[in-house]
């Protein structure tokens, strides 16, 4: 009968944790047994550093190599600083050639060495091909165990060289059909080949209208195209158009989560491939780095205030409400900022309808700008008892939320024509620029008309 | 010869959006005809509302159906309002069940009744089927064209049945094998079917170890499984193991992008089908509830300063400062929040590693609140020149970064334990207690020490 689920990973957790306090090693090894590589990984990344090499010491050698594919990056390099180097040729003989050149750059020059030596010369040259293209580009994440035919075959030889060859690579949906020289005409599908009158030939029956990624394609690029043209697989090729390898579905799910997941750590600063369980001088060392960058915005901004101590001394209600009309400004940037960012990402906001998408933020920006600034102004009047300072934070927060507007569409395109992401820098600068005009407007009117 | 790739997005948008301009609507025609359902799709959602009506003529009608699943549903309720009820038919008749189990909620009573009405029988209790379940389950994520077969039949039989049945079903990798009624007893990969010997039985060389989701499956977990264990397709039974139909990569990877948008959205109190072109007061309006969240948790933070207007307006250098205190602890806890949400999300922090992941990240906080405490005090001493300034803001900013590690940890353990997603409602939470500590700790402190 078919299995239902694997057990959950909190119940793994606490019932590894727990073997592991009772020294139960022996328990450890049966449960991790029982698991998939991936879940092995999780519950590596679930605990503290010191734990780890009991746990590892007890993982299955057979599946060593797919455990350190799996886990995080900070995670593996721990582990690895742990190995000897015949564990690891052992753990990386397990392994795929594209996998092994995933973990090449973690592997000392003994290790690399030894394994290219017990590597035979097909596979050995395989790795270099993927090694010579960048981690992040269609080259890097191709797998190079295509299986190739040729156009003027008929489909009943190439079933029977199917039945020859035995097992077929993981998610081959389709055969690649290639010239003498390995230029790549088309792809016979798996389907068609199943469905097909065996007599027919490969050249009749293959799909020739193919989506191929050159080997110097960014990954990101690859990612959307197999989300859009829903792919389960598709073709690397080089300049001539010859057949490198092929990119599987896959190894496009793990980009577009560790894309997501990106951008959702850069705007706190933080990179992708961090340890929950390092050490915590290396993690507040890691993070200093952004929190140096916003105490620098942060004075920018105190300054502002700075400039207008006297007018505060005064009317110290203004202490009380600045921080308000600031933090507003940056609210409303970042939604105009994030609805942007992503509409850049997805193709949809481009230079050709930036100033549309302008004008209906700014339009957006008005009309919150005008219905915030009524709150704030009844808020206001009615807890500092002054109609004027009312009227005074009204017309700055419509100043702000309109700038907000104009700085949430402005920043993100003009950052990525300068070739950095939107999701990553355009953040700390919107509230920056919001902090600093929400003080500017809000003091500035207050010592214009309040003193 | 295999085709490179399609024309990059933003030349499409420009060549639709002069087009239009001019009036050509032949060559947009002509345009639309090179183009991928999908990147069609990106164009509508690229162009205001207004222009959408006249591009829309312009599609082939046999794409109709496949463009209005592509695009966001913001922009299909867009397009469904203006196209009359014999289009949407026809646009429908066109689709998979699963499809048009998606179109459904969009629709009008009299238009799902003429579809049902066109449906055969077999597909109309398949839609039933699917309709049936929730849109984010299994059941409502899957799609009901399954091949099965037998497990007593030769692979010989099972060639000649796939023949005769002509063209399978899109991504199918296996094939799977059920009993009488219709109870999951394993698969046969399609990879298995072409390299193993003819005369061997089902039984004999299928997968029995499989993945399975039962049809009340949320629609992440599904995503998880597929994104961990490297899914292509994975079968969906209901409480008595029989087979309903199978989830495909494709589906998955959307809900894979809609969970990590959704996630980058709700940050920013956005929705994810949110039309980047709608009229200026539906978003205005929208995002409003949003900027009323935060306008309440602003006063309440206003109304600690105002606890402490006394001390302000004898020391003035307080509201320079003040900002600083309760921004620093924002973004040192935004930090540590995303990285639990994160490791939450992952499965590497539950309620067994919960307590080790607050020792680590108030360490980590103890450690940067102390070089940051120095940094600040630095600056204030040199530019307030004011010693005991100095001391009360270090003193201010340790309190509110170890607060603020406290709360990163704590509070999206919290609300996911209320059933809440920790992405979207953490965030504001955690900006309010930094904001409140930093202002009382930091004014408190003052009047005590200062005045």
């Amino acid at each position: 009968m078919a299995r239902s689920r694997t057990r959950k990973q909190p119940d793994n957790l606490k019932l590894l944790l727990s073997a592991l306090e009772e020294q139960r090693l022996d328990s450890v090894r049966v449960m991790l047994a029982g698991l998939h590589p991936a879940d092995i990984a999780t519950l590596l990344e679930s605990i503290p550093p010191a734990l780890r090499r009991a746990v590892w010491d007890q993982v299955d050698p057979k599946v060593e190599g797919e455990v350190l594919i799996e886990v995080s990056e900070a995670v593996r390099e721990d582990i690895i600083r742990e190995m000897d180097q015949r564990e690891l040729v052992a753990a990386a003989r397990t392994l795929d050639v594209d996998e092994i050149a995933d973990l090449i750059p973690d592997l000392s020059d003994e290790a690399i060495a030894e394994i290219l030596f017990v590597m035979d010369k097909q596979d050995r040259q395989r790795l270099d091909a993927v090694l010579s293209y960048g981690e992040d580009t269609a080259g890097g994440l191709m797998n190079v165990d295509t299986v190739t035919v040729r156009e003027n075959l008929t489909l009943e030889v190439v079933l029977r060289y199917l039945r020859q060859r035995g097992e077929l690579p993981e998610h081959t949906n389709r055969l690649f059909v290639v010239d003498r020289s390995d230029r790549l005409l088309g792809a016979l599908s798996v389907s068609r080949l199943l469905t097909s009158n065996p007599a027919r030939r490969v050249s009749e029956v293959m799909q020739c209208d193919l989506i191929v990624f050159p080997a110097q394609t960014p990954d990101t690029e690859v990612a959307d195209a197999f989300e859009r043209y829903n792919l389960v697989t598709a073709p690397v090729v080089d300049e001539q158009n010859r057949l490198l390898g092929r990119i599987t579905v896959d190894d496009v799910v793990d980009v577009i989560r560790e894309e997501a997941d990106r951008t959702v750590l850069a705007r706190a600063g933080l990179s992708e491939d961090e340890d929950v369980f390092a050490p915590a001088l290396r993690t507040s060392r890691r993070r200093s780095v952004w929190l140096g960058v916003n105490l620098f915005t942060a004075i920018i901004a105190a300054s502002v205030v700075g400039l207008f101590e006297d007018t505060i001394e005064k009317v110290v209600a203004l202490a009380v409400m600045m921080p308000v009309v600031a933090g507003m400004g940056g609210n409303a940037g970042t939604q105009t900022l994030t609805t942007v960012v992503r509409a850049l990402a997805l193709g949809i906001v481009t230079e050709a309808n930036a100033r549309r998408v302008l004008v209906k933020e700014l339009a957006v920006g008005a009309m919150n700008g005008l219905v915030f600034a009524l709150a704030v102004a009844v808020v206001t009047v009615l807890w500092h008892k002054s109609l004027s300072l009312g009227i005074v934070i009204a017309v700055a927060m419509l100043i702000n939320l309109a700038i907000a507007a104009l700085a949430g569409v402005v920043i993100p395109i003009v950052v990525r024509r300068l070739g950095v992401d939107p999701a990553i820098a355009s953040g700390v600068i919107l509230t920056t620029v919001t902090d600093v005009v929400g003080f500017f407007a809000f003091l500035g009117l207050a010592t214009i008309f309040l003193l």
